[in-house]
């Protein structure tokens, strides 16, 4: 029988009620004649509850530790589903990671998936069993101690678990219905997409469209897993949610998919840098040491030798920026005349496959911000997206603009 | 390094901060040369809500599930009590059942251990590490599934890491400070006993006083495990609590141990019965059928050929006794004149291993209850016991006579 992989997060097993109102889709793939795998989060509340307990014992903890005890959780909810599944008359039974076994890396906390054999559960499909709730977000090292994937690790899990079995799709069930072309809360123009491609889907994802974990998506990508994003509180529909799948699989769709934001950005220029070859290094060098995380970079034209370098990051670690950057200066590592950070400053970006074929697209966002009278600081280009620093004031405003500048309320 | 194993029941480990004042207690024992085996069960109402949980999921559960869903608990305590013990600098880890692995029967929700291999612990000890947290109650079954052990299996879990890894003693911390001479809600002048015999402590244990499971004193006995009970909330001390142990380990002890009781029995007599060979099996096979829990037997002498025969079961059972015993006439298979239930009836019992080579314990017993004009409806005795079923009105009045006549508050 073909194989479905169906996720719930924490908000869609929250209660007893909500495992129920779960199971009851899975029992009607089933129906549908799908063997299904299900992944499951730990109830809401309960991994805040148990990391909580763990920081509290133990402020610098043993992560292994940490991996025992947080990794109950969803070890309660797998049980609860399987028992609540053959309430229904489905067929069904729970696996713990080490169980399965999920082998992963020894780096506690945030273990790496390094294999799912489909042997052991495979055997008992094959004996009639119709569905295998597996306990999300865990795994098991080497030596034998549980790990887990660190969080969000649970849709990481299901599309592994699609990938090793084959399956048809990975349907991922959490608390919106699916991906919009923008904020909803900042335009009520906003269109849920039905479909999206990797690429598109990675560049919203880190942009801060925080719908589904980066790595599950990256590895739904890697391994051309078809990944369904869609609500566990609407109709059961074959067509709802948003599916995340292959550029081929899209026959239509607009040239821009959608405008994605991230709010608190910071954009920092080091004045009159010494422009020699190795000077990016000298000074992204120490700033990555420090954990800063630099996501824009522009270097000026160059004159009489030197240089200006602006670079943004999270508005929460100028402080360490900074530090980093006076710090290397005094160990003579790089020389500059001033360091100026401006704080308010936003991150505006429209993302979409259709660019690497459509040009103008850059021109006729620049040309929409300039008609609202909103200055750009930084620009910044990839081949399926182009991203602007502005005055956080106008993030709203420009959100707005581009998503009326490219009519994306409407369907291709 | 000597062994010690030390077992830490629900309310020890009720909260973050009775987990440290427990692991104070471990690193007591550590810095006195032991390694230690700590033995924790959930934290206070965790199994309790777990088991809810499963119950209101499935009336009809699937054990397996439940051992899954339960198991959990106990995992979250010994993940914490490591970290505990890891920040006061104790060299600590956890282990789950099945990585220890506690091998166990496949009977779920009531498996028996089959197994606990030494090596893994062992050579954690032989690297340096001090303790090893268990997560009691828990196993794993041959087929790769999580078993418990049915509740109270966290003194039984102790016991067998005792006896398997030759420990010296056994420590069970829970809310009360040891064994006493009888209920202090009834004598004020009960006095806790320093060292009881394990048979003591089991005739104790069954008759009602419910400070150490059963199952965990008979291991206790097969296996000659020192045990001690004693509370997690007293003063550090290492005389305190009471050791259960091998008999010839008590140089000193009263003729008589202690006076148990048990509330709500009901005595039961057929009268006029045909005295026949079989005719006891004829009627105890169809009560134990029945699940009837029959304690006492008696059976007058016989006139012409019939007699009456008198038994005691637990009040909340003689509906269930009656119908059997019609049942049975009906069907042929045995004949009396009437059935008549006594449902206001209480046991009290005196024991101690002393009876062995005292004579006389009994006249004293039945003179002291004369003494009190109370009446004695049934007598049954074993080498260490002597039981009498008496109207109810009158138990607090025997316990509180009997406690008097053989001096039990004071030492041997």
């Amino acid at each position: 029988m073909p194989i479905l992989v169906m996720k719930f997060g924490g908000t869609s097993v929250a209660t007893l009620d909500r495992i129920r109102r779960a199971a009851k889709r899975v029992g009607r793939e089933v129906a549908n004649g799908y063997d299904v795998i299900v992944i499951v989060s730990a109830m809401a509340g309960k991994t805040n509850e148990l990391v909580g307990w763990v920081e509290e014992t133990s402020p610098f903890f043993d992560a292994r530790e940490y991996d025992a005890v947080v990794s109950s959780g969803e070890q309660v909810t797998a049980g609860l589903m399987a028992l609540t599944l053959q309430e229904m008359d489905v067929p069904a039974r729970s696996w713990q990671g080490w169980q399965v076994p999920l082998r992963t890396t020894a780096a506690h906390a945030a273990a790496r998936i390094v294999d799912i054999p489909t042997e052991n559960i495979g055997q008992k499909f094959a004996e009639g069993m119709r569905v295998a709730v597996v306990a999300g977000f865990q795994g098991i090292a080497e030596d034998g101690r549980i790990t887990t994937l660190g969080r969000g690790g649970s849709d990481t899990t299901a599309v592994a678990f699609a990938a090793a079995f084959g399956a048809e799709r990975c349907d991922i069930y959490t608390d919106v219905d699916g991906v919009y072309t923008t904020d909803p809360r900042i335009s009520d123009k906003a269109r849920k997409l039905d479909r999206i491609a990797f690429e598109e889907m990675l560049e919203l994802a880190s942009l801060g469209a925080k719908v589904l974990q980066t790595r599950s998506v990256e590895l739904a990508m890697r391994y051309k897993v078809r990944l369904r994003v869609l609500s566990s509180f609407g109709e059961m529909d074959d067509a709802a949610g948003t599916l995340v799948c292959d550029e081929e699989d899209i026959v239509e769709s607009n040239v821009v998919a959608g405008v994605a934001y991230s709010r608190d950005e910071a954009k920092m220029t080091l004045i009159s840098v010494a422009d020699r070859p190795g000077i990016a290094a000298a000074i992204f060098g120490p700033l990555s040491e420090a954990g800063v995380n630099v996501d824009m970079i522009v270097q000026n034209i160059s004159e009489e030798g030197r240089t200006d370098m602006t670079f943004s990051c999270p508005v929460g670690q100028v402080a360490r920026a900074e530090a980093a950057m006076l710090k290397a200066k005094e160990d003579g590592v790089i020389n500059f005349h001033d360091l100026v950070a401006d704080t308010d400053v936003a991150k505006v970006s429209v993302v979409g496959i259709g660019m690497r074929s459509h040009t103008g697209v850059a021109a006729q966002m620049f040309e929409s911000l300039s008609a609202e009278n909103i200055n750009i600081k930084v620009i910044t280009t990839s081949e399926i997206k182009i991203s602007v620093l502005i005055d956080r004031k106008y993030m709203e405003l420009a959100v707005q603009a581009l998503h009326d500048a490219f009519e994306l309320e409407k369907a291709a």
